[in-house]
């Protein structure tokens, strides 16, 4: 099978380091959005996972997250050697976990592809998922080059970097390839409609491919300093080390876009129509839910009176609405939430509030 | 004191039978409006009793209630001879509670006046409705005579009976006092402007005034079954003996206004304008309620992030609003609710509702 042999050398890298905060009152410091079940019974992260593991096994699965969730998701997730679920000890953003992933998966393998994933995302067509994934590892295989899975945008999203396609560079393993000809922060809303009108831009989801000497060379090149401290690590005993633990923290917060993606040359696009959605806020999961006549999304017990378009949470609780609507409504034992679904993004904003107020046992 | 000679033989009978479904959850059949402390520290039924005492001793005063909040309100206020805190053994509304009261206080004070007054209601001036009182007194105490307190209706509220008023009788005791043509049920609201336009209707609120003896020849004419009833209890043994317990229920379910007040004549009503309000609905409540500078309601922990003109009671658990206003979110240990502020009157709908998907534990 072409698949087989396509993920032979592939190692897949879940960040899981995500704090979440949009999804409070469900999401905590110790419950994060990649542990919560907003659809099905399973956790985003337990999601992300079974999809790659047809295509990449569980021993080639590393999974990078927070401390106080670590021991969570090793429990979660017993298949994956329990070494190879590490605990940062400080939050570093995704280029210093992909420096010090990419030092680990050299040493154990030269000819090593490492596939970058976030581990909060929903993808609707797993199957057309991996054989992207096997596209992107082959062009990938190719010393030098990054690749990246580029999402079709269906609205002009003010919250996601872009991908600037350049020209074509054919069909590989059966899907189209192109030259990337650079990434963009997130735009003003003008400028992301003209890149949606345009045809010319696919999303950025974080997904990225290279040879794990590859993303190396490059950090050397343009993260000296990251790239140093990776090896450092990688010397005194690796993501196992206490030097892991003490050097850690010592990266710069800085993000995989910011740190390689706006510089690097030599990047190529698969265009991935996966249904794909990185579940950014409540109304995203009130969109993706199953909605009633009245357009009311509702997870346990109540009933509604003349309420359309509303989304409450309350697996316990009874929950009566009268005569309001599209309304983000979730309740755990400690807060409730009550929001304006189109004001659903500020929720972090609020969580941030929180903070200031000094009610840590809320966050 | 003039008061003291006005009430010598006033005895007070406080209606404290109401379910108060329209504060649902806070409201509950063992809950009820009237022992919520929506204001202050003190029940409202508390609240009543503290504003006649200072003219009607409490040996003079009869509270009938249900059965489930019986033993609640003997605790509530110790003052009352637990003999006269009377639990109805089934609800049968006002007419049937007037009529064996009567025949009580007849049997203690041939001379007795009986002061009937809702026990959920509030009212700012105390003092002057406790001088108005004197002069209902005063006119009651001629046989035959009917007197209500008549509120100055400040809206065309369709939710309240009217009194229409007659030719003025004069001032009585220091206050105006006029005949009564007729009492009108609750209007449509174009009738409801007309009345408040006119300046010759009052709100009726529920507090009657007359003699006992007056009250039940008026029950005899215009309701001898009633009336037979009432008799009959007393005669074997009143309020407190098994007879009560055992005739009550064949009472039937009428108020006062329909059984007596819209077929009797020789009715007088004392204008009252002393700051009266029923608080019949959440939204009430929030206009009643101290508002902050974005005129927001908190009664609990939490923040509001743009959020306007919203009531959020919750009294442990930490409510965040963000971008919603005119809400009315209230929470319990086991329900919540969430209602457009102008649609609280609908909140005994949605307790309807409840009732037919059979939670009684949530009633």
């Amino acid at each position: 099978m072409a698949t087989d042999s396509a993920f032979k050398h592939v190692y897949g890298v879940v960040m899981a380091g995500g704090s979440g905060t949009r999804f409070w009152p469900l999401s905590r410091r110790r419950h994060p959005k990649q542990l919560l079940t907003l659809f099905g019974r399973r956790t985003l992260l337990e999601q992300t996972v079974a999809r790659i593991r047809p295509a990449i096994p569980l021993e080639h699965v590393y999974i990078f997250t927070g401390e106080p969730i670590l021991q969570n998701i090793r429990r979660l997730l017993p298949g994956i050697p329990s070494s190879q679920i590490l605990g940062e000890p400080a939050s570093r953003n995704t280029a210093p976990t992909a420096a010090v992933a990419a030092q680990e998966i050299v040493r154990r393998d030269p000819e090593g592809l490492m596939v970058v994933l976030p581990s909060d995302q929903i993808i609707n067509k797993p199957a057309l998922f991996r054989r992207l994934l096997a596209t992107a590892c082959h062009v990938a295989s190719q010393p030098g080059r990054s690749v990246v899975l580029g999402l079709k945008p269906t609205r002009p999203e003010t919250g996601f970097g872009y991908i600037r396609l350049g020209r074509r560079l054919g069909r590989v393993a059966g899907h189209e390839v192109f030259h990337v000809v650079r990434f963009t922060e997130k735009p003003a809303l003008a400028e992301a409609r003209r890149y949606v009108a345009s045809g010319r831009y696919l999303w950025n989801g974080g997904i990225f491919i290279w040879k794990a000497a590859t993303l190396f060379e490059n950090l050397q090149r343009f993260q000296p300093e990251m790239a140093d401290l990776a090896r450092r690590i990688a010397e005194a005993g690796g993501i196992c080390s206490r030097a892991f633990r003490r050097l850690y923290p010592k990266f710069q917060k800085i993000s995989i876009d910011f740190a390689l993606m706006e510089k690097i040359s030599d990047i190529y696009a698969v265009p991935a129509d996966i249904g794909w959605n990185d579940v950014g806020s409540w109304a995203v999961v009130y969109e993706l839910s199953h909605q009633d006549s009245e357009r009311n999304v509702r997870s346990g017990p109540g009933l509604s009176l003349d309420s359309q378009r509303n989304m409450v949470v309350s697996p316990k609780k009874f929950v009566v609405t009268v005569g309001v609507h599209d309304l983000v409504v979730v309740e755990t034992d400690d807060a409730l939430l009550v929001c304006a679904r189109e004001r659903s993004q500020d929720v972090g904003k609020a969580v941030q509030e929180i903070e200031v107020l000094g009610r840590d046992d809320l966050l």
